[in-house]
Formats: structure tokens, sequence, C-alpha cells
């Protein structure tokens, strides 16, 4: 058979979990946590279950976990979403992602998205049909310049990517990015994809700028968010999508014929945990403290780390280490040092070599310390 | 913004489950069970969240639950699938269908559904740009004449997509369906999309007709199953998809961008308790009785029952009751008897007034008594 995606392979994340596994090195490869989720979030699973939560939720999402998640974006936000019309329950931010694209694109519309970036987008957007139009960002600060972007823009532009705190460099948009954004879009019809699920995960003191905060951003937008980043289950595979009904109505036709609705039993404990602010009001603090630590670990290192606001990921520079291109050194790291990474070309569709890559430190502190030594050797 | 599915709305199942919520009716409308599902099975998940299965498995599904799905599947039909290269965990089986059809259907190819079919089919195949091309089943048998399935071919025909047991007729497809279908097919490069989420609901000794059974469709196959079915847990959302390795590699690209992996302690706690074949054997003698014994009770009312030979459904007539449409008997039947019903002219792209509904008996005893307490008034 004819592929539709041929350059396409097994993820990056996918190989170097598995890499990882097999030669037994530490992995902070993939972004995933190491360490338990709360034990009264397990026991709140249990409890639905044994309530009877085991048959199909409605499809647009359980309405007790829909009305909490209005309550939880209006307090962090002060922004209103009616869980009835503007709120959808997904199986994980990937498949919201997913959907969201294949509800808007059309053969030979166009997307923007910035590189390096998450491993679906282009594919997702050729796989509909689209072209993917790249910004490339360049280190260390990977900052945009808008009006290089404007050069992008065509009358095919159906849809502009952002991600914030972004995957895989650590970066977050400013509001300053913001309105460049909104003069950008004035005018066209253009809609957002807005990839937030690192929404919590921003760091000193600075404030998460979503798209919702800006009502001509937030009436053309697909806001999408992560379960499993905010409560450290990322193997339940539950996120969310906010959108103006309009782009909501849309969604569900496609999201219902997708993977129709979504787990049932989480959904319910989801809810009642999340119910408590406290639950997760500290999750900042916490990676905050968990980045601070890798950082003051690799100090000591020969890897030149760059900045990290937000996000799992520490991106780091070994151009005074090697010449070796990123898959090559990342695979080395792995066989001779004993510690699994991402390399950072991994998230471009071109080649490049800046020589930079990905750890996830959204570890326990004693693996991130083992890494640390082991990456001291290097 | 311009619909890409502008003629869909919500699910009927959606639809139904609300107005019997809203009416307290009694729901044999969307097909889930009603009663409890095995409360080992939800030890078993609550065991593998405890157990640390957290975070995300890996993107074909947990490599113990593939092989379980293997021994299970070898033990069934005497069929190997090799787990690591031809099976792959879904979120449903909903979830399989739209990402096998995803992974072939290029715009402008066409795909050939039997009607009344699963409302998913038309609309997914649909939006990936695809034709569909209809293909009517007539009550009270819903057989198929081969020679006039043979007029849909033509050089653009991609896919097929059978449906044994079937969903909603309850008729399931025989070893000369399977012989005709070869026939048509051999000489073609048309694939095989076979959903058998009810495979183990079938009756009265027969043998489910899974196309691997036939090594010339095996080959071109993508096959569906579900364990919400199996399990009565229709809201976990887990399902898997077989097909022989090169088109299990295409599938595997799009479904890791759809939702790129599925619930792992789910996963992990399926695998521990279908490792038992006596959790699951039981189950087309369970849904029998369950069958017979609505029958039995409608038998003293005046719908009359077409043949049920699998699934979870039975189709009635009402044609000697009223001369209203579908959506009208169905509506008044909540309404003014407290019974909802799906009305079969929903699972038909074009309209239809063939005077049939739709009941689900998978529920308790009781539910199907009061229910047809309510029927014999109609
Ligand atoms: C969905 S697998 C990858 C998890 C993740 O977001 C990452 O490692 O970048
Ligand atoms: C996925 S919702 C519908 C369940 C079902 O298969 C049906 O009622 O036909």
């Amino acid at each position: 058979i004819q592929s539709k995606l041929p350059g396409v392979s097994t993820t990056i994340f996918s190989v170097m979990s598995k890499l990882a596994a097999e030669h037994n090195a530490i992995n902070l490869s993939q972004g995933f946590p190491d360490y338990a989720c709360d034990p009264k979030l397990v026991e709140l699973v249990n409890k639905a279950m044994q309530d009877g939560f085991n048959q199909y939720a409605p499809m647009p999402g359980s309405t007790f976990l829909k009305e909490t998640i209005a309550e939880k974006v209006e307090k962090l936000y002060n922004i209103k979403y009616n869980p009835e019309t503007e709120i959808t329950v997904t199986a994980g931010g990937t498949q919201a992602i997913f959907t969201a694209l294949a509800t808007i694109i059309n053969a030979g519309d166009e997307v923007i998205i910035f590189e390096p970036a998450y491993d679906s987008y282009a594919p997702t957007i050729k796989l509909l049909g689209g072209l993917v139009k790249t910004y490339e960002l360049a280190p260390p600060s990977y900052a945009i310049d808008w009006d290089m972007v404007k050069k992008l823009f065509t009358a095919k532009t159906r849809m502009i990517i952002l991600n914030t705190p972004q995957n895989p460099t650590g970066s977050i948009l400013s509001s300053d990015d913001m309105k460049s954004l909104i003069k950008l879009i004035t005018g066209t019809d253009v809609l957002i994809l807005s990839d937030e699920v690192y929404e919590h995960l921003i760091y000193d003191e600075q404030k998460h700028q979503s798209v919702m905060l800006y009502p001509e951003l937030k009436q053309r937008s697909f806001i999408v968010a992560s379960f499993g980043k905010l409560l450290h289950a990322t193997g339940w595979k539950l996120g969310y999508c906010l959108a103006p009904e309009k782009l909501t109505k849309e969604f569900r036709k496609v999201h219902q014929f997708n993977v129709f609705s979504v787990n049932s039993p989480m959904q319910q404990a989801i809810a009642d945990y999340i119910k408590e602010p406290k639950n997760y009001t500290e999750i900042g603090t916490f990676f905050q403290q968990k980045r601070d630590y890798f950082r003051g670990l690799l100090a000591e290192s020969r890897f030149k780390l760059l900045p990290c606001n937000g996000s799992y990921f520490q991106c780091a520079s070994y151009s005074s280490i090697s010449d070796e291109k990123d898959t090559d050194f990342s695979m080395r790291l792995i066989k001779e040092f004993g510690v699994a990474t991402i390399p950072v070309s991994a998230f471009y569709q071109k080649a490049t070599d800046h020589k930079i890559i990905r750890f996830c430190f959204a570890k326990e502190n004693a693996t991130l310390a083992l890494a640390a030594e082991k990456l001291k050797n290097v």
C-alpha cells in the first residue's frame, strides 16, 4: 500500500524510551514523571469504578468534569467557558490537537508552526492534506520575530499553532508576543490552535500567556490542556479542548467519530480531585524546584544550559564537548554514559545541527542526581 | 467557519440517552450494559494504579496486553497475529475504525459500506475526502446479494467495511458470504475494514466468521475489536486493531499522532483479566439468554421481532401498530411509554421508512421486564 506518511517513522519518544530500557539507561527522554501520582487520586478512580462509572461517558465529556474545568479556568484566568457548549474532554492533549486539525484543515490549507515543535503537528497537518509553513526559532532564546512570521501568511493560511510553555525549548510567549499576534491576525480569518499543556509549569513568577486572556484571540482559538501533565499521570490519557461554541460544535462532530467519548471513571475521579484547587496549585513551584535542582547539578558539567522558563524540559548545548550530530551524540549518551535524552533536531522537519539535546526533569530528585553524576563524566 | 461535516449533528446515541434521562425513561437505546462489570476487573485496575502503571504506555500498546491478545486470538480462532508488529491497542473500537480509515483513505477514494450501519462509518469517510458507496440491506433478513455489491466496485474502490455480528440488525455473515467476498476482491487491491466488536455475541451455536479465518481476506484486513463489549465496561474505551504488518505499520503512524497511546493501568488490568479465558468464554451464552428472555417478553406485545443472530441488539417492526416515521414513533415511545430505543433510519444516510426500531438488551433482566411491561401497552 501507498503510505500517507512516507517520511514518518516511530516517534522519537517511543524510540528513546525503548532504547533507554534496552540499555538500562536513566530515562530523561520522553516527558513523563518517574514518581507516583497522588494516592488520593488513585483512590478516587477506584471509588468511581465501584460507584459504577464504567459505561460510556457523555460524548463531550462528563458534565461534572466539564463544570469543574470551567470553575478551574475561571479561578485561574478569570475567563468564562460554557461547559455545555465550549468544553470537550479528550483522550489526552495529542488527541485534542489531532481533532482540532481534522476539524479545520482541508486539502491545500496552510498551517504555520514554530520549530522546534512537538512532533505531532507537522505530520498531522500533512495527513489531512494541509501544507506546513515553518518558522524556525533559533537558540538560545527561541524568540519570535513577528515581522518574519507575517511573511509566512498567504491567502491560504488557515491556522497557526502556538505552544506556550514550549516543548522542547522551555521558552514562553510574552504579552508582547500576544499583541504582535493580534495585530497579525486582525482582519484575517486565521484560526489558532494553542497547545497549553504545560500551562501550570511556568517559573520565576512569570504569568502564563493563555490566548484566552485576549478576546481577539480567544474567539478564534482551540486551547488544548492536559490532565496527564497536571496530575502526574500521563498514562491516563485525559485532556480537554476549550473553544468558542462555533468551533466546539465542529470539533465535537469530529471527536464523536474519532474516539466518541473518553474514559468514564477517570473523568469522574479527576473532577472530584480538581474540585480542590490545593490539589494542583503547587505544581508550578514543585517543578520550578526540580528545574533549579537539575540546573544546579549540571552547572558542574560541561553542558551549557539554555534558559528554561516553563515546561518539563531543560535544553542544553554540548557544542563545547563534541562535534557530533545530536542524534549520534544522544545515542552515545545512552550507550556510554547511561542517560537517555532527546536530540532537538527531532523537533524539526528539515535537517538541523544546533548541537542541543533535551532533558526531562519531571523525575525524582534521586534520579536527577544520578543522571547528573553520569553527565558530569561527559 | 465552514463545516467539514455540514450534514452531521450529535450522534443518535447521545441524543437518545439524553432524552431517556430527561424523560426518566428506561434506556434501551445506546448500546451499553446497565449492570456492574466484574469487581475482580475493577480490583485489577486498582492494583495496576497502585503498582505504578500511571505513565505513558508504549505507543502501540502494553507488551503484556498485546501478547495476551495474541494468545486469546489464537485460542479462539487458531490464527496467529504477531504482537510486536500486527496488534495495536486503541482507545476503543471507534478510534480504531477512524484511524484505519485515516490511514488508507485519500481524497476521491471510494469505500463500500452496508446500511443500516454504525453511524461513524459514513461521516468519517467523508471527513477524509472519501466517497461512500452504499449497499442497502433490506429487512427482515438483511442478507447481502454479492452480485449487487459487485456493481458498486470501480477503479477507485479502496476499501469495504464489514460488520459481523452487525449493529443495528443483529445479522451475521455466513461462510458463503465470505466466499463470495473472496471472489469479489481477488485480483483487486481493495482493503477490508472488519468491525468485529460483537465477535463474542453470536447465538444458537453459530460460528463467528472473522475475516482472519480466510487467508485471502486476512492479508488485506484491519480487524477491530472492543474490550468495552467483551468486559461490560464500555466507558473504559479500550479496543484493538489486528492487521498484517504492512498495514499495521501505516496504522501506527496515524495512531501515534492521533491519541499517541492508550490508558495504561486499564491495559495492564485487562491483560491480567483476559489471561484467564474463563473470564470471557461465557459471554455468548450470557447474552443469548438475555436475547431469549427479551424476545419471550415481547412475544406478548404487538411488536414484530426480526431475527437476532448476534450483537447487543434486537430489532422490531411496529408497522402493525402505527404509520408514524420511526423517529416520531421512538419519540412517542419515550414520552408516552417511558422506553428509549433507536429508530433504525438513523443508521442510513438517505431517508428510509421501514418502521423498525432497535432495542439494546444488554441490560439487567429486571430492566428488560420493566421495559416489556411498558411496551405491551403500545
Ligand atoms: C506523547 S509522548 C511525548 C511526551 C512529550 O510530550 C514529550 O516527551 O515531548
Ligand atoms: C459509541 S456509542 C454507541 C454504542 C453503540 O455501539 C450503539 O449503541 O450502537
